[in-house]
């Protein structure tokens, strides 16, 4: 049960990406080279293995570019799939599903990407209590996107954006006089409905976030063992989350000293594209 | 001098990514915690070398967050920074640095990581007349940015879209009857100001390209024994453009071959982000 | 301190009623009677006694309309002002200031109306813990500037759409089977950023929501003697919210039940308009 | 027969509603509690009696959510319902009933109220010559739904914006020199298509607009006394219209003055939400 | 006292032009040609006699491109100018003025033409009753801006669109039951504020017209000795509108029939654009 | 094989235009003359002889005002067609099809005017090497549209921006430091994929033209005499254009010269309307 995008994203993502391939002019190639009632099928090929995100996307470029290709999904988004797996059949008019195929590409190569990396996460902390979360450190304009592609990773989500938590850094509690002040100010200030997070540098700071009510305590750039410090002392009194410089390889460490979410920015910022093809199986002739 | 991105570009890929930050009750955190006339300088640091490259978004960003937010550039676009460099310096309201912070970072700190993945393929070639360009394969919705900050890595730009240039692929050759024949329709149908490229797999199609009239050719895939075979073939009559499978390793052995460009899916889809970072250094104070 | 919108949702929901009023011909009233260089001086009085909000999108009309139009401020979005008072005064093309008139006024009349209408309710509920809250009841496409008055009114926020906060409801609960379930389902896959809040109609299942870990627990249509049972139950385990046919008559006696929060629809889609209304002090000539 | 608003106005109003209520994350609540192949009926029921506006927003909503949702229409616009009335019955995916809910309440209640505050002055001026017409106070941005709800109560629009018609105040009269100067600058400069107006404080001022060939006179908060007298004065040369301080009680008196048409702002700018509610018959079940 | 163009429609109708013809990648060749810093300055001249209309587009043309261009105006629109006359002046950076020529230009070549031919039917009916006027027959999108460029050339706007006035056509008398019945239904159900013409063809249909209270007749395709008969017949209860196949030849005729407006769908279908070129008088140097 | 629009800007530009005919009122005339339920069928008719283009947004048209409009084609694009020919009919729903109607002629109108022409052209060096081809003198907004009718027309594209191919002109010629200057800097700067053409007045700087490279040349406002000695001169080394004064007389004599591509502003801006109508056959009745 991944919560899906809103369906207005999709239309509106897609119909901007066919906007910058297209122009004015459209596919000159397909046009000059390919007859217009030239029928074909084609296949999406994982070339690697990886979790599938962005097959909505798919669906959605096909229509956008023409109604006619009918496209038949052999995978769900969140599956994971070997390489050589095909996820998505397209069949129809040929210079549709040409000129749909790299916008097409684009979206799930990118998305699923970022959900192959958050798996790659969510299967190193197997077992302990923490989830995977992300940040707003995703790519401008793509937020919605690639935040449902953690989900399709198994990831949990973080914030939206500035407008939905709270979350007090250091130079807002220089600005409100203190950890204390701030998250009072915060509660004062802000909506009954929107959660509390402070990030916190000490024991000290840690205390005086729980004290002042804080629901979930940002635990940064922290070594494994004073996370395990600092977990022990919230007590269950709030959610412990640890961030900063989460790798693959030391983020099993970071679950086990028993913290409650882990956000890593890498899996929006830099996660490589998952390499997904497609092959015209059935070629075009007139 | 790096050919800019069209302005208009920059006001609504800036507008975009705030909508999506800010929804529509703002920052929440810094309007709690951070009194309105509360000022404050930060600057822009590169925690990693690299090429920076998207500072007009950081000023864009900026302005349309708050006029009052004055941003003093001490790197351009296209320079190479060692980590640690200041790149620019922010003074003015606290609430409002704090609110584009984010906004502004996504952006340099994803083109800047195209640009320094450009560069490193640039300088690999270094004393060869190969070039390195883009692709199709950028990031959907941000395509006129992306080959922006591939010029600033010193790279040059391949067709924008599917609607400036023919390239004409295996199953375009199909449909047409074959490389002359799918050459020449293009050649027919398509605009004198349109540059025809043609992907060929073998000497006998590159003879019949290159017979056709071909303007550049995309040599896919080849070893660099063979590239150097089909570069002497063409003998100056077409662009000798070389793709795929393109690495950092073996990016120089491809160039030695002497092909004119060299084109790279990887600068765009999977560069990681260049790590920058902004540090309040006049901390807010009422 | 209150919050502001969003400088871009102001210059678009402006942008959008002066597309309205104005169409592709303009005042043709003003451009056939006054000549283009008559100067006039204009004030902003409130008619009534009420709340003052919007003066943000005063402005930005009449920036809109003509940046030649100065507009001085005499009073503060949140302040309470007499029937009589002067809110704003504008100088400048006559033109300009008649075609800003009505625009202007819609904006400032509906949000003042609602501005007023929460501040009834706040005064009502003066020295008890209540906080006055909205609700999604809003004017389609006006929400973020309906919320905005309800903060100048002195209210507070309740979850800004679907997508920031969980509210359970009946059916939700009949869905996943029960209060408890449904509660740990939304702990599950929601992000642990996101406020859960469930209605509860019994104290069975007030007992069962909160055993579950709801955050927030909505109390519809209670009377005050069952608030207050409500609210000793929860002893502070969970926010106490009470909604449902919330009059000003009545107000008084459920926040003295002890509920942490009142909600009310009425205040966003049932306010009555805050008359003001723009003086010509200055008459025009040519 | 009541002329409808253009389809792209209601397109285009529902998906900006939709967009604030879903932002990038959409109804985390029915996603995490409600299978996604749950299936439910709800029925669309008036809480009140009054006159039903806005169905067709309801139709679309229901489609932008999920184009699975049916929408059977018991009732149309412009039907006088009694409390409890059924409206339409939605027959669909659960989870797109429950996301839809809100946003289609929100429009169904606000033009309902108009058309029902519009219809009580309709049927308060029954008999009478008198006509009930709106006035360009509305809430900035939904101008045309709240004019067809208007249409739906049984008045009629004044004119839409001020690009077309010509509406002469006190201002433009000053302006221009007077009233007869500022009648023949209109007729001189605008279309013959447009209609002219003059808003008149005294009988004299009426002779100098009759003179002047004033299509429309607006007699501008005067007793009913004097409105009569201004009715014989016109004798059928002009429009007659009576605007300012429209009450209810006092409209009657006003129309029986023998005016064509009585402008009302309160139907738009103050008419109380009529209460709609959506009641889930069919309880949703895995 | 030309009536203007709201801003935003300038704004608007500038930022689509520029972005067709900028793309993403922008203006290549000055990028590659001429230095960032090298200014130039440039005149706007009129290569044949005319009547310049557009302007405030070639200004708005300019800032969008590079706020440092300056644009001196000599001239205003409406003002008939001979061969060879300077309208404006450019200076400022070299790549912005050759980035925005092309497309400040079309506008502004566009627009004159139609003020051009507008001024063209005026003149060639001076001294007579009849104003010259346009019709809904523009090219689609651009209506506000060629209404302007009538009205810059001396004629008077028809209705702007299908929403602000009833104009009664053969089909609609067929459908209601004839002229008089379709007038009366107008009356009926459109605002008092909305004029009603009526088309006729005979003289009885005339007076059918006449009768049930039409305010403007259209005499279509009429001879000049039918309309003088038509006009004496309506003996001013109407204004008398001659429309179809209206020539520069034979217009006069038309209005010494002594019909009150003519109106012209050339004038804005089919007028050729008035030649209006850039040349840069101070050749740009590094 | 004409190349097609992109589907979305067909979409887009329906949409502007119905906007701009309906405003928020909608077609008030048939909304108060005809009944909801009449039907009719209608006939879009060529009053003279041309050839046909824009029938994509006659269809776009109906859909967008009304689905239930059936359209049959029995002309398509490109078609070269009789006065009196039947290119289209329309059955449904009365009021929509005569909404429909003035958008839909205006683009057929528009479109078909300038196909017109360029067949025009066409014919007139038929049996030589040229080809016609468009320039970027279009109507502001409706270049893609444009640009299509001229390939319904016969006609090849030229650039259709700035950004997608290089123009050296006399200011680029002179900031550059020269024919061979400006096309290396080109080369250096553009991309491989964007065709290289310089503006050329003198043989001299034709040889520098081709020495340096260019792929196309510009032969401006040269005599047939002239033109002659260039294309010899060129020799097949690059695409020979000639462009400016072209006449429907003179084109002739141009295309003999030897030139490959003859570009004419003309057929874009100052093509005039081909007279399109519909005629409703089957009249509507209650």
């Amino acid at each position: 049960m991944i919560a899906p995008v809103p369906h207005a994203v999709v239309v509106d993502a897609v119909a901007r990406a066919l906007a910058e391939d297209l122009g004015g002019a459209g596919d000159v190639t397909s046009a000059a080279t390919i007859g217009a009632g030239v029928q074909a099928r084609a296949i999406l090929v994982a070339r690697a293995a990886g979790v599938i995100a962005g097959l909505p996307l798919v669906v959605e470029t096909c229509r956008q570019v023409d109604a006619g290709i009918l496209v038949g999904l052999s995978a769900s988004d969140g599956d994971m799939v070997e390489a050589g797996a095909v996820v998505a059949t397209l069949t129809g008019p040929a210079q549709g599903i040409l000129t749909a195929e790299r916008t097409a590409l684009n979206f799930v190569g990118h998305l699923s990407g970022i959900a192959t990396a958050t798996r790659r996460l969510v299967d190193a902390v197997a077992g302990t209590r923490a989830r995977i979360a992300d940040t707003r450190k995703t790519t401008p304009g793509l937020r919605a996107l690639e935040k449902y592609a953690v989900r399709c990773g198994g990831g949990v989500n973080h914030r939206f954006g500035l407008d939905d938590a709270v979350l007090i850094k250091d130079n807002h509690i220089v600005a409100a006089g203190g950890v204390g002040a701030a998250v009072r100010a915060a509660r004062t200030h802000a909506s009954h409905m929107v959660t509390i997070e402070v990030e916190v540098d000490t024991l000290a700071q840690l205390d005086e976030a729980l004290d002042a009510g804080a629901q979930v305590v940002l635990l940064d750039n922290m070594s494994p063992a004073d996370l395990a410090i600092a977990v022990m002392r919230i007590g269950g009194r709030a959610v412990a989350e640890a961030s900063g410089g989460i790798t693959l390889e030391g983020v099993r460490a970071v679950a086990e000293a028993g913290v409650d979410v882990i956000s890593s920015g890498w899996i929006t910022h830099s996660a490589p594209r998952l390499d997904v093809a497609l092959d015209v199986v059935s070629n075009p002739r007139g």
